[in-house]
């Protein structure tokens, strides 16, 4: 059966002067195949994709694998630990505003040198080899920087140098108060019906800070560099993910189940998992580009009722919210309605009846298509 | 009909030197009758109450009162925009951590005073009405004071001084996640059945720093020591109540129409209404002493799934809550159940799934009975 | 020499379900002697105590003592490490807004049937260690209640467990921006000389909750118990003290060297430092009941300069603080500015320049005398 | 005598539905002369700017000026008004993380095509009028968006339409515990002499967000742009700085005095203040260019003595700051040093003594030059 080894990888240290640490549960497989990087909760309180973990570990125990899967729950020690009030402060550091998942490292400029290496002759797969083990010099070069680098930063690239050896990346995240969506970069758009997730946004090859981004632009930037050397294609097989697995500071075992079925059934596709018949669910799935995925920002401050739910079809002009004007109770300013600016599908919504003005109401698909 | 009145009081300064005030809604009617005083939102997160507020004026511009009703909304304009993450840090000062519902005066030492004062002729009117002079000037010497008072007791006596002159006192809260449920000072336990809220805290002659406590225990106390002092029943006609009306950071026009009608069936009995019929719902109602309305703290930290929701009825030893704990997810102590320590009903239950050991887990009814 | 015991002791989990846990340094000398318990960083932003603590360290290591002292710097690991954008949020929990210092135990009605069961032979020993005995088990009943307790309230026990058996109980804080000050229960006025602390706040036997209560309270109200019931006075010998070393947010070793040069004093004159002949300073020294050390709270918002320092003294009517209001720069209500209401010694002061009304400004000695 | 207009600019809305603005002095000189824009506190706990603008009021409503002059204290009501225990949290959107001073408008696509809009014969003074009229379309376009825009980036634009029309824009910052400093457009190196500011940094043309590059870098490219199109050098005359004048969350009217007279010798070397004969203090000033002003990040968590003092210059090796680690009092670990990577200036270090690995611990002149 696979073998699980079990460690914990210091990225940070607490003002106790205490090392704070990451689980790491490593499942390798009797036979070869793929290797699978799942982490979970980089933002503290999206804490759904560690049951979803657990649940996949259950799986894991009884079921033979090719290859390798690494799970990473729990993967941000600091920001799953910041309480402020009753909930948990974990998008960003408290001590500066930086988000927790824009600190992955990017260099286009030795994307090019790398790509400028590889001769006509060179295998993909000594391609792959040589590619990954240079972007871990890459990393390991700015951990070592004398002048140091921001927490956020030091955890994303000890969390990247884990990541870059796989072929399957997947980040597990919630929205606030959230449908599940997923995020799937446009090269490997038919992988969107290998999940039972019925919301997909298409990702550009642009990179924004995020795991999944520093995982498939340099492959994606690589991919076209060769390409268009060699005037023939060239494949490597990596692919990465979001997964918004509905809504924060929440958890269900039973959603997870579902959740870690779904994350199966991907892998069985890709041949991680040699016994599994999984197949995706028959469902109807909606797809957007990343620019047609907007943010409705609310332009008044009030108290809301959140009318339109996540995953709820609106048309133009059907309400999406209603706001209580404390000043005007009496006359008939004391509520407003804010309205679909087109038609539109709601995705998530702040997690919040209070709002200041230009909160993040909404954010919703606009000319989605049927995947 | 009834005669409008709005303004707003001011009730502290920001940092930038600038007014925060509440607003007043003070319907006046044209017949003679009870002082009824409504306010909403000292915690700030509480925000459910400002829409039963909105329904309530919606239905007082319409039907005719006796006496006078005073409706305070958003009583908290500091607490209510204090944002720490997407949330609301509502309910206490984020300078010190004074809770802003436990500022509220009471005496114990000017009240045996006062019921000295009150010789065996005093009609109740007459001693009424001297109290509430008395109370005044005891609330005005405070707020007087050279040295100054912190910011939440300065924003509870300003309310406090709207609040005294009420005969009928009702507070507005919610809880974290919670169902309905009252508190009802024991010596008017009947008016519990007045409202169609299904579950109900009795409360003792206890001073705690709440705005309920701080009109009933003076009340009380008073009441005691007069018909003691002349060896027969008094009674002021005074009631104050805590109302949770389901969960915070949430807002329903819906269910605040459904509490406002709660409300009106309470003020329908006490004859503020005179054109209402309006009649408490037939309804099972539990209720306990304050005693038996226990807190259950979690002793370990981890990722928590609330499996009891609130309103729920539990037997001993029935699971409440599963625990993750991302550190064993290989193992059998990957899991770990909180089990109800004896019969109970689940009232509330914290709000976010990341605890750390000594968090309220849970609040219930125990040792409780039928209304 | 003496010996060099270290452990760790968990008093928390975090939401990672992990061990949170406070340091513990005890040395033990060859010879009998008192107990000391010295405490630091229970709020968690006076962090001083824990240079004061190494200091002694060092100092200890090399000088022989009599009896015991038990070193716990950091003994607050939650609140330590609580940021809230530069600072640290260490006075309360920031879940609920509970002081870290306010949750020891104290329970008049226990003190009082100990006593009750003291026979008129008893000796003074006895009777210590009986009373250190049933007090244990009180702490532990409670910590190992069905219903659990809150963090804040656990951590104190688990504090207060260790301390309880000490004869000398410092508890090392810092105020906000603050000269040196220190409390000192009323029956052992004269151990305030043996501090090299200016600023004296002489303590009645009231709790309040904090360490310094919960260690002098009990003794001291079995102290009038037993002397009243014998008719002639008994010592137990036990004192206790909050020591306010400078500020918090900031350290010093040299002043951290000072402050234990201070204690080491004190521990001298108290026959734990055979070796020693440290001798308290000659200083004036200012004292003042508690009773007349008053706080000033603004009663406006602004941007404040805080005239007046730390250990200054000023006559009723000179200005303490000038306060900017940016809506009135071009008027001559610009700024205004803040008198001392009486003669008073400014002790400290609020440690931002922005305040909103209500806000703690001045901490004062009115009334004082030289000691 | 000057004309001072006063108003109030709405720039956002809070929770309770109400306006939060921004209180503009306008002095307008009977000469006409250059436009002068200075803002204070975009970053809530920065005040000193305000009592800086304070004295400039003073200082203005007695002397002549050509041209105008808009003072915008307190430029920003939300983070000026976010208490996290006693400090302000001024620097982000508490709800996001969102820095107050990065979501300028800037936009390079239309400086080219404005550039390439401009003929051979159109002047100077046209050409900077037709590009604020321009640019004022462009951000009233991005105020109107349907979608909205985030609250910080709303109350930028706000700002940004004020500012834009100016010839000398001046945003008044303070640093965390820091020296005075000033950022400086290397394309106006000369002006930096004119400030009594000792430490200078030079900004290459590119855009980060701030006010002072939203400012410079549209009017340096169009410069460049226009330059080479006509093969001979325009200029615009219009200058950007950032003033860094001490520590955050202190203000000092005498201070504030010092850094009014400093700005106002540069309004007199600008023509703006006619009746003038301030000159700039013959004083040591040393300057960096951007990439040599460099953040050392500490690498461990733990307690810090800042021992190195902003303005103190040290060599490689020098000791900068003195780590205490509490789990290690009693072992030659207890502290550690942290040394100059090189030769440098010390500018501004982090306020707190207790740090997470990954802090900014000190921001540093390396390579620096005297002026």
């Amino acid at each position: 059966m696979n073998k699980l080894l079990k460690e914990h990888l210091v990225v940070a240290q607490n003002a106790s002067g205490r090392n704070m640490n990451v689980p790491l549960y490593r499942f390798v497989g009797e036979k070869p195949g793929p290797k699978v990087y799942i982490q979970s909760s980089i933002h503290g309180a999206e804490v759904q994709g560690n049951v979803v973990i657990y649940q996949l570990i259950q799986w894991l125990k009884t079921h033979p694998i090719c290859g390798e899967v690494l799970l990473v729950p729990n993967c941000n020690p600091v920001g799953t630990n910041i309480k402020a009030g009753e909930y948990t402060l974990g998008r960003f550091d408290p001590v500066n505003g930086t988000n927790w998942n824009r600190g992955y490292f990017y260099d286009e400029a030795f994307i090019h040198e790398f790509a400028h290496s590889v001769n006509d002759n060179e295998t993909t797969q000594s391609i792959k080899s040589r590619f990954r083990q240079e972007m871990q010099q890459q990393l390991q070069a700015r951990l070592d920087a004398v002048w140091g680098m921001g927490l956020a930063q030091h955890l994303n690239l000890k969390l990247q140098q884990l990541a870059f050896d796989a072929d399957y990346v997947l980040d597990l995240h919630n929205g606030p108060v959230s449908t599940r969506h997923i995020y799937v970069p446009e090269y490997v758009k038919d992988s969107a019906r290998l999940f039972n997730i019925p919301h997909v946004i298409f990702m550009p090859n642009v990179f924004s800070g995020a795991l999944d981004e520093a995982m498939f632009c340099p492959w994606w930037l690589l991919t076209d560099l060769v390409t268009s050397k060699r005037q023939q294609p060239i494949d490597f097989g990596v692919e990465a993910f979001t997964l918004e697995m509905g809504s924060q500071e929440v958890i269900s075992f039973q959603d997870g189940q579902y959740d870690a079925n779904s994350i199966l059934t991907f892998l069985t596709a890709k041949g991680c998992l040699p016994h599994s018949a999984m197949m995706p669910e028959n469902m109807s799935r909606k797809a957007v580009s990343l620019s047609h995925y907007k943010t409705l920002y609310i332009q008044q401050g009030g108290i809301v009722e959140y009318i339109a739910k996540p995953g709820d079809s609106l048309k133009k002009g059907e309400v999406l919210a209603r706001v209580l004007n404390v000043d005007n109770l009496d006359s008939d300013k004391a509520t407003s309605d804010i309205l679909a600016p087109c038609d539109l599908v709601a995705i998530l919504h702040f997690p919040s009846a209070s709002v200041l003005s230009g909160t993040q109401l909404y954010k919703c698909f606009t000319d989605y298509c049927e995947l």
